[in-house]
C-alpha cells in the first residue's frame, strides 16, 4: 500500500480458518461449490485461482504466477499462521468488520482476527445466529420474541458491534412476504422450532419463514434505533441458495417499508445482479451497494464489474469489502483487486477526460472507506 | 456538431422545467430518486453529475469539469432561459418529440420547447394522460370507453402528434394479463374511478388494472391504424416503479398479440434489461429498442451500454433519444454522450477490422435518426 | 488455423441446409426472427451480418467486408456445395457433434456433414424427437413409456451418438415442475397426444408438460448410465420461446435432483443469462457452460461476452461450440470468433500480468476442446 492510497475499511468479512489446512481445503475455499472439483479439474483453474497465483505468490516469497503445486507447497512450509500474517499485512486493511455468525468454532474470532492482522477488528452480528442461540438455550415458545429482542440488544450493547446482517437470502430467498408476521404466528413457529431443536447440541438451523421474517423486521428496527446498518446477503453465494431468489430487487418492498424508520440497508455482493443493487442504491437514500466477493471471484475482470456497479450507483453509496472467508489470501486479493480496479477505472476516466484527477481520487477515497465511515457511526477508529 | 455528423432525431423527451430553479432542484433532476441526497452526499457525485460538469460546463463558459458549486453559481447567474437556450443549441438536435403527459404545468409545452430550441418539436401522446383527462371531465361510466376513444382520436388528429406512449410499466408493471378486458369490466372500473375522482380538481391517477389494459389495447389499435408507434416505459425509472416488473421481456405476449394488426412497439430505456429489449427487437419485426436515459445515467460507461444493446439488436431497429426531463443539461448530454459512444464504438470496430468505415458511418446514421424517420412516418420534417 | 492453435471440438451444431438457397433464405438464417426483415432493413445489418462480410467474404474469394449484394452474388455463383466446402474447411473443426433432431429433411444428415467437412461427425440425440418418432409409429398409450425408453436406448446404442439434448426450454420453458410425473399421468397424456397425432403424417409436436418432463427425466437417467451428457437449450433462440422462461437458473432444482445419479448437464448458449449459466457451472460439479450461438450473434463483441462467462465459470467447465444451423458461414464464424475472442482475452490478461502465457494457452486449449473431450467420453476421435 502506498501512503497516498485511500485507506480500506473492510466493512464485511469473516474469520480465517483455524490451524493448518491441507491442499484440498485450500481449494475448497476458492469456490462457492460444496463439492470436490470434478475429475480433471482444479479449483485453481479459475479467475480467482489465477489471481491467487498472481498476487499472493509474491507475498509468500514466490515469483508472480507461480504454479499451483509450488504455491501449495510453499504455503504448507510457511504454516497457516505465518502465511496468514503475511497476507493480512499485505492487504493493508485499516479495519476489519467481521461477521462471526457462521459455524464459528473452526474460524478465528473477532479478537483473534485483530491479533493476526494487527488491525482493529469490529463485529457484525448475524440475526439468524442470535435467534439460533436463543433457541439453543430453550425457554417457552411464548417468550421467544422477547428473548430474541433481549439477546439482540445484549449482543449489540458491546462497543465492538458496528452492524447487523441477515442471511434470509440463503435461508428463504429475498422474495419473502414483505411484512412482519403476527405475534401469534411467531409463537406457533417458535414452538415448532424449539421442539425440533430439543435434546440436540444446538438449535436446528432457523428455516421457518415466519421466524426469519420476525427476526429480520425486529433487527431492522433495532438497527434503526441503534445506528447499526443492516447488511443483506444478495447475489452469488454457495450451493445452498437459489440465485434467482437473491436478486436484490426482491427487497424493493422491504426497502419502502423501513425507509421512514431509518434502517440503513447494505446490499452485499449482488453479482450477477450488481446493476440491480446499484439501481436500488440510486433510488433509495437508505440503500447502499457493496462490491465485495464478486471482485475476488471475477479476478482479471474486476474493473468491468466495478464499473458496472458505478454506472448507476451514487459514488457516495458504494462500499468496498473483501467478504473474505477462511483463507488469508482472500483478504489480500479483495484489497488488491479493488485497489487496482478502482485505480484503473479512474485512470481511464481521467484519460478520456470524463473525470478530473481530483474526481478519481475522491471517488476512490469514498468507496474504499469514506462511505463506510459515514455509514457505520460506531466504527470509532 | 460537425456538419458531417448524422442528424439526431430525439424521438422521446420531455419539457424543461419552467422558470428559475434553485440548486436543490437541479440536483433532484439529476437522479431518479425522489428523496433528498443522504447527508454527506450530492447528486452530482455520480456518472451523470460528472458528465454535467464535463460537457455542460464549457457550454456555460466554464472550464471542463468545473466544480459543482462553481457550476451551480454560473447557472444561476445566467438564468434558466439563457442556460436552456445555450444547452439546447449545443445539443444540436434536428427535431424533438416531446411526451407532454407528465404534470405539465411546471414544464415547458411542446411549442415552448420548439421556441427555446429553435428546432421543430413534435408531440407524443401519453395514453394514461388522455384517460385522466376524460375522467376529469366526468361523464357516465358506461360512456368511458367511447369517450376515451373519441378523445384519443381527437388528440391524435393534430399533425404535430407523431407517436403514443404507455406508462403502464409505472402504474402496474409490464407483467399485466396480456389481453384486453371485457367491456363490462371496463364500465365497472370506470365507475369506481369516476366516483373516486368526483369533486376533485383533476382525476385520480389511473391505477386500475382493467382500465390500464383497456387504454393500452385501445391505443395499440389506434396506433396501428394511424401510423403512430407506441412507446413503452421499460427498465429504470423513478422510485415509484418496481424494476423487476418493467423487464421488457414481460411484453412478449403483448408483442405477439399486436404483431398482426401492425402496432410498432418502442421499448424505451430498458436498462439494466437493455440486452432483453435488444433481443425483442431482434426476433419481433415490430419491436424497436431505444438507448435514451440510460446513456445519460451511465455517463463515462455509455459506450459499453450502447455496445451491449448493439450485440443482438438489428442496426435498423435501434433508436437514439435523450429522454431528457426538466433540465436543459440532459438534452445536451443525451446528444453528446450518444454521439461519442456511437463514434467510439464505430472507431473501435473499424480499428479491429470488424466494420468498414462506411459501415460505421451508416450504423451511426441509422441509430441517430434514420431509423426514427422510418419508424415515425408523421415526423414530417 | 495455425498449427499451434488448439483443436476445436464443436460439441453442438446442426446440419447445413440442403441444396441451393436464395438470398432471402440466407438472410433468414442470419437471425432468430421468423419474420421477414421489416421494410428498409436487412438481416445483414447486424453484428452477425457484418461478421459474415468480414470473415466469410475472403473465404469465398472476396475482399474483407465486401458488400451484402456482392457477397450474395458470389455465393450464388459458387453454389451451395462449393461455398459450404470452403467455409467448413476454413472453420478447421476437429469434430462436429450434430443435433439432427430438427426438421431433418431439409438439412444435411450427420454422415453428409462428415462428407462435406471432411471431418468426423458425431450425433446428439434430441429427446423430444425420439418421443415424436415413437408417437408417429402409434402404439397404445399404456406402452408409451416403455416404447420411448426402448427407442432411446436403441438410438443411443449407435457408437456415433455422443450426447443427448433437451429442448424443453422451447416447448415449455425451464421453469417446469422439477419432478418426474407419475406413470399414470404419463399414460393419460400419451393417450391424448396419440389421439391428436392419429391419421397425420407424423406426430403432433410434443407439447404436453407431463410428457416433456417424463422424457427429460428418462433421458437424464439414460445419460447418466451411458456416459451421454445432457445438453439443454437455455437463453436466446427463435421467436417461439419466452426468453424469461429459459433463464438457466430455472434448472437449479433439476440440477440438484440429478447430481447424485451422475447426469452431466450442459447449458447451451445462455445469453443474455450467460453469467447465470456460469454461476451454475461454478457451484454444481456436473454443470457445464457453453459459449456457442451467442458469440456468433454478438460478432465484434464476442470477447466481452466470452469474458463475462469466464468471470465465474471454472475454466475446466466451459465449452466452445458453434451451434451453427443451416448456413456453412456459421461454422466458420463460430470457429473464428471464438478463436479470436479467446486469444484476445488471453493476450489482454497476459499483458496485464494476470495470467502467464502458459495459463492463456492452457485455458484456450481447455475451452476449445479439452473440456469437451473430458465431458464426452464417447467422442472417440
Amino acid at each position: 500500500m502506498r501512503t497516498d492510497e485511500p485507506e480500506l475499511v473492510d466493512h464485511h468479512c469473516h474469520g480465517i480458518r483455524r490451524g493448518e489446512i491441507d491442499a484440498r481445503a485450500v481449494g475448497s475455499l476458492l469456490t462457492e461449490s460444496d463439492s470436490s472439483p470434478p475429475p480433471g479439474t482444479s479449483f485453481f483453474d479459475s479467475q480467482l485461482g489465477f489471481a491467487v497465483r498472481r498476487w499472493c505468490a509474491p507475498v509468500l516469497g514466490l515469483p508472480e504466477r507461480a504454479g499451483e503445486a509450488e504455491y501449495l507447497e510453499r504455503r504448507r512450509e510457511l504454516g497457516s499462521a505465518e502465511a496468514g500474517r503475511a497476507l493480512l499485512a499485505a492487504a493493508g486493511l485499516a479495519v476489519l468488520c467481521v461477521d462471526d455468525g457462521f459455524p464459528a468454532a473452526e474460524l478465528l474470532t473477532v479478537a483473534e482476527m485483530a491479533d493476526l492482522s494487527g488491525r482493529p477488528a469490529r463485529r457484525v452480528v448475524r440475526l439468524e445466529a442470535v435467534a439460533e442461540a436463543v433457541a439453543a438455550s430453550g425457554g417457552p415458545a411464548a417468550g421467544f420474541a422477547e428473548a430474541f429482542a433481549r439477546r439482540l440488544a445484549h449482543e449489540c450493547s458491546s462497543p465492538e458491534v458496528v452492524g447487523l446482517k441477515s442471511v434470509i437470502g440463503y435461508r428463504l430467498g429475498l422474495d419473502f412476504e414483505a411484512c412482519p408476521p403476527e405475534l401469534s404466528a411467531v409463537v406457533t413457529a417458535a414452538g415448532e422450532w424449539l421442539r425440533a431443536s430439543a435434546g440436540k447440541a444446538g438449535a436446528a438451523p432457523l428455516r421457518s419463514e415466519v421466524l426469519l421474517r420476525h427476526v429480520l423486521y425486529t433487527g431492522a428496527r433495532h438497527g434503526a434505533e441503534n445506528a447499526l446498518p443492516l447488511q443483506f446477503h444478495t447475489g452469488l453465494g454457495d450451493t445452498s441458495l437459489h440465485l434467482r431468489r437473491v436478486d436484490p430487487l426482491h427487497l424493493t418492498a422491504f426497502l419502502r417499508q423501513v425507509q421512514q424508520q431509518g434502517t440503513q440497508v447494505v446490499l452485499l455482493h449482488g453479482y450477477p445482479y450488481h446493476r440491480h443493487a446499484a439501481y436500488l442504491a440510486h433510488v433509495f437514500p437508505h440503500a447502499w451497494v457493496d462490491v465485495g466477493l464478486s471482485l475476488n471471484y471475477v479476478g482479471a475482470s474486476a474493473q468491468r464489474v466495478l464499473s458496472e456497479v458505478l454506472e448507476l450507483a451514487p459514488f457516495g453509496k458504494v462500499l468496498f469489502s473483501t467478504d473474505a472467508y477462511g483463507l488469508p489470501e482472500l483478504y489480500h486479493l479483495g484489497a488488491v483487486l479493488f485497489r487496482r480496479a478502482m485505480a484503473g477505472l479512474g485512470e481511464e476516466a481521467v484519460r478520456a477526460g470524463d473525470w478530473s484527477a481530483g474526481d478519481a481520487e475522491r471517488v476512490a477515497h469514498l468507496v474504499a472507506g469514506g462511505n463506510a465511515r459515514r455509514l457505520y457511526p460506531r466504527l470509532g477508529c
